[in-house]
């Protein structure tokens, strides 16, 4: 067993500006990097799209799209065609229809996997605490407890001192501090892709679109995948 | 929110004696029971054969067969055909090349999300702590940690005083005690398949055939898996 603190890191990049800004991050302080990607029954596949723009903008050393389907066995309004996508907010407090049972351990178990197998000592997730649309699964606690998984349940972590850490450093973020740190970092942001209805055009309605426009204002910065309005 | 205890389990079956113990189990106390069979890419279909038989003989409400492409990305003997399988048992305190990494935590992380989508309230995992063949995440400090995930990640979790709980019910178990208390419930062994290697009769010398054979005579029961031998 190397004895050296395992190097490199696994981005989970669903192709969104938090899974963006993770991977110019990642390619920062973490190389290695390799790039994960997950369709579990979307509704659309155009993040998918940006998700393989962004990993070659980055040249990782590898970039896998996993498709799982899921999209039966999942109750939510973003695997479900028959549930509409909520057109507003949710309010502060309530859990919104496009929760995904489970869907942060999915990933985290999957990428978990992943990087034992590929000897990274790294999985980057672009949770978000604070605009989280009030996801459970997009706390820190339940990322402390993940994190005791990876060590208790992975032959890295019981035979090693060394772990394989979870790293989400937008937890605690604003999406005005991440566009202000994504700028400084140079994301690209016109390849990335936020909203949940997936057309040609963000829909500018949805949760996702929501919180990406308060962001880009915030910042003052434009957002380069929306139209200029008259 | 519905208050009451929630009725009903999910069976992780792979088509084993250990799964097929923890279904009869959940018939009994936790019904409804709906089977979740997952293939991450193992060499063989034999088991999945196995595990829709026993779903049949059991009735549960619903059996998925569900097909993770996760082979190329976990490295494990089981997975990757050009490793060889072991042939005799590996030393004590050492992890066998069948372990595949983070397999318990991605399937226990489907089955969570498969059961807060259908409202049950407890996942059936056959794992096995005494003789389970070295792996991290068939230990009790691996299930309480992914139990504490499954609270603090799902909506279910955070809005009820009712997580989900992980049933691991042959967790201190030896092999010969599982078969003797699968013989008072009725296990119809003849439906399941434990051996590593897939053929037509079990191999009798890998991991898993080894250790159900010595489940099997210590209990003093007649595998009926095994063509008699002159």
């Amino acid at each position: 067993m190397n004895r050296r603190r395992r190097r490199g890191s696994v981005v989970l990049l669903s192709g969104g500006m938090d899974s963006a800004t993770c991977l110019a991050l990642a390619a920062l302080d973490d190389p290695p990097v390799h790039a994960l990607t997950v369709e579990y029954g979307q509704r659309h596949a155009r993040e998918v799209r940006s998700a393989r723009a962004l990993a070659r903008r980055y040249r990782v050393a590898r970039h896998t799209v996993l498709r799982l389907p899921l999209a039966p066995l999942l109750d939510s309004s973003l695997t479900r065609a028959r549930r509409a996508l909520p057109r507003r907010s949710s309010a502060k407090g309530t859990i919104p229809s496009t929760y995904v049972p489970a869907r942060n351990t999915i990933l985290l178990a999957v990428a978990l996997g992943y990087a034992e197998s590929h000897r990274l000592g790294t999985i980057y997730l672009g949770a978000n605490a604070i605009d989280y649309s009030g996801y459970p699964d997009c706390r820190p606690p339940f990322l402390r407890a993940f994190e005791r998984v990876a060590r208790l349940g992975t032959k890295v972590g019981v035979t090693t001192r060394q772990p394989i850490r979870i790293q989400a450093p937008l937890l605690r973020r604003s999406k005005a501090s991440i566009v202000r740190w994504g700028e400084r970092l140079g994301v690209p942001w016109e390849l990335t892709w936020s909203c949940y209805a997936g057309g040609r055009q963000p829909c500018g309605v949805c949760d996702a679109c929501r919180l990406r426009a308060v962001g880009f204002d915030s910042a003052g910065v434009r957002d380069p995948t929306l139209r200029r309005r008259a």
